[in-house]
């Protein structure tokens, strides 16, 4: 029945997703809703004046939440263009803004009759995704957040770069909140053929300074552009093809976890049935520790909220 | 040798085409020119964010004009940002801002030793093209506007939209200065097997109001978002590969024409060796005194700029 | 709901569509039928043989009939391998098998409660593509033959390799049967802002060579392979691009025309609707005879295959 | 200066190579070289007939070996027709047929002044590659065979089937010989999150049969069809682009091995100067002991092909 991606939100992030998505032709039919009419009718006149250069045909459909009631996927890129001209580091200050337009937004996609999956970039997004699940209450293994797939690729990057590498050839995850609080689980990641622990030490790698590169990456950006969009809406749209292809790709995204009772990331199977299985890693006493830590951090600001 | 394409300017425009060929794999070496550092290495850093959610790689090089040597296709993208801020109707208000840095850039590259085809973006681009090939030295052919590739775009866009067509089931070509005197040369338009003159009269299509429609895209969507990217970009991307892969495609670009002794838009056949072949229109008389009124404003301008 | 295409026959020309579509990741479910069970199961496995080295995930499906209730193009390529062993010129002779085959299938198709657009490439295309028609019960719209789409890019190659140009800078035609009764409706071509009929004098092209380059251009491919299998595929997924993406494109395929009665190659826009708009060309007297020709060509062909 | 690949020979497996290649616009120029010049011009004309109809335009030169002095990749991909239709499973049989061939391609090339990297599927492959790189004078490190980068695909397609999974969600490799004496490295197999020694045990997965059927996945294929195409086709071109792109991608590909003394499959890094770096896995004894019989039977089998 054709591939159907709706964007809600079409800030940096949001717009940079639709244009992937517009250049290689992944949906046939594109929703793209903003507040800010003016803007969005832009970038549909923007991508409509780029399809004759184009190889492929992308229909685009303007602020209509009633066209989503099939959709396939729903990227929610809702973010607050005034804080990031103010870039501070820490995500938590976008939640009482974005949290409201999110129990908005998610009450006109419940009424829109959606049944897809809604893959959450809008930070902060462990709390925001638990939001979205709340109010459209569509079972949580179909709401997914971006989460640590950017940081993932952050420290893949890291990684690769300090080894002269493909970022691709490296294997592994960060784990945890997509904030502050989370970290690279170094026991998961491999490369070369071995474990990064026993590399590094052969090759006078330091890994201390590579987990703060790959959690600082996002703010090296913003502060050099205001704002972050390749990254992480390449990630995003990943992870709609994983939905769309139904690939069963493993990837380290947020999901509601039962065992600590929040969003947070944590490498799941991935396909059209959103969180197909979920993955349990062998993490050292300490990456547990660490991961309780960011848990319990989510949790606390899910439930601040919720009391708003 | 892999192909090898540069971008000097990274702003709106400049980045969403090095977004493009990045996601595409089009390039083995990209290089990125900005005289804003943290704003170029913010983009290459989210740009390498993105790689590991991505099929292809590209190398990223920054602000290294030496690298221009063995380049195949520069892009110029160079923009006035505050202009940008405050739109206006007018692509020449840029010209005292962009024509002082073009002269800088354009004498880097040629003490780069660069011998490609150099793609030029940059407004108002008739006479920035011309600039660019007399302090670069470059073969007249070698040196592109995308001129009216992006306003004939437009109006394919506009036709396609009042017929419910495909825009690229739309052959024709807006002529001229990419400005405000331009025109739609409606003679070379073909639509559902018939010239769009002939269409018009049974379909009730109002070609002023296209030719309008076509000639003013670019103002609605800056007006609704401050800047244009993703049509010129994409514009800009095709022609540089149509130059890598040696296509030979006919295309409405800014070339230099010796009946006219200027840059400016007119369709010619577009290679490896840049522009290798001018087309001939048969154009009516009405067409071609615009098409004067155009190159006599363009040469005007082109005259004052080397007053400044 | 993703995209879901079938692909009926699995020799040369069914395979290749099926390794471009797998290679791109135009579909998320592609249904493979093959009376060869083992040739089939042969390709499915290469297929996923080649994905772990591949950017997409494609869900394979193997002659499961039952499955094409929710496909949205069925593209048929059923072939005679045997006679594509012995090459002639006719596409004729393999009708008899062909059509015995095809209403086997046809009833197949009808049973599976399968609603949407049938993409037939099985010669002889145009009285195929009317079996299936009849068959299925579908309307006429939605069963499309790929028809002269392939032969109207042989003749674009031809003037294009004439003229040292890009064949997708070469705009026209041909019309009528696939098969020894088409043509090439000269009237419609235009290639470097000319008509064909003008330039060709200057330029001492010589068109009716180059109208019998595009009419034997299959049969100099088959003489050296045995099958054609590239262009022909090639056209195949285009159109059912063009299906999924509901473009509204124009194309040269085989559409079923009231006033000759019959399915015959004339341009038509092409969306999520099928044949959506039938194009009116201006053709001159002798194209009219020519195509009355080949209008009538057909029908007898098809009136003998209902007496079979 | 663009990307220029080169494939020699155009049976199955190069025409497959070829058609990727062009359908995607991998290179801008494409050298087929084919002693059956009937079959490469067929094979050209039929690719230039799908051109008009994809987004991207590719230059086909044939059966021109001086063309090859500035080629990035030359893809040899010569086989034995005859044995192809007598399938067995002994890639052996084929040695004496190819490496005389071989050897003839091999001066030809060297006599080109080819300098770029040579990506050998020839079977029996590692010793085809071995015999390419003495006679061409090539760098060892610029000569490399696809070795078990299609078998480490069919170990992952088998794994990946067997837990319901995406498999390029299995990271892991088959060593040794492209050939009887292969064997999938278990101890370097890991599926989420977990060493599949370890996943094996808990989910029921019977390690023989899978390594098994990834050893037989070829056979299965050519039994079904008579060739095998797709799988080693994207596995070729995959690695091509990896060199063009300089993407320094960790790949099980057969290079030379100083301490076994000759080419056989084991990860290494690639990047445009060909092998960049070898990695250094942590085998268990008895993987060391296979990969030990492995490297004998290539070493014996090279002996006997340079005693003929």
């Amino acid at each position: 029945m054709s591939r159907k991606i709706a964007i809600i939100g079409m800030g940096h992030v949001g717009s940079t997703a639709a244009h992937y998505i517009v250049a290689n032709g992944f949906a046939d039919d594109l929703v793209l809703i903003d507040t800010n009419t003016s803007k969005v009718e832009a970038d549909a006149l923007d991508f409509q004046d780029a399809m004759p250069n184009l190889p492929y045909h992308t229909n685009i459909i303007i602020n209509d939440y009633s066209s989503l009631i099939d959709a396939d996927v729903i990227i929610s890129a809702i973010g607050n263009i005034k804080l990031q001209d103010s870039p501070t580091n820490d995500r938590f200050l976008e939640l009482p803004f974005t949290s409201t337009q999110v129990k908005d937004v998610a009450a006109k996609i419940k009424a829109s009759g959606f049944n897809g999956i809604l893959v959450v970039i809008t930070n902060p997004v462990d709390v925001i995704t638990s939001i979205y699940q709340a109010v459209t209450g569509l079972p949580k293994n179909h709401v997914i957040g971006t989460g640590t797939l950017l940081d993932s690729a952050r420290m893949k990057r890291a990684v690769a770069s300090a080894l002269h590498l493909d970022s691709r050839s490296v294997a592994g995850y960060n784990l945890g909140e997509h904030g502050n609080s989370q970290f690279t689980a170094w026991s998961t990641v491999r490369v070369l053929g071995q474990p990064i622990t026993k590399l590094a030490a052969d090759r006078g790698l330091d890994l201390t300074k590579l987990d703060a590169e790959s959690r600082d990456g996002g703010f090296r950006v913003f502060h050099g552009k205001k704002y972050t969009s390749y990254g992480v809406a390449t990630a995003a749209v990943r992870l709609a093809n994983t939905v769309l292809n139904d690939a069963l790709t493993e990837l380290p995204v947020s999901n509601f976890r039962e065992e600590y009772g929040v969003y947070l990331s944590y490498p799941a199977v991935v396909g059209r049935d959103g969180i197909v299985e979920q993955v349990q890693l062998d993490l050292t006493d300490e990456e547990l520790k660490k991961l309780q830590v960011s848990a319990d951090y989510i949790k606390t600001k899910y439930a601040e909220s919720q009391t708003d």
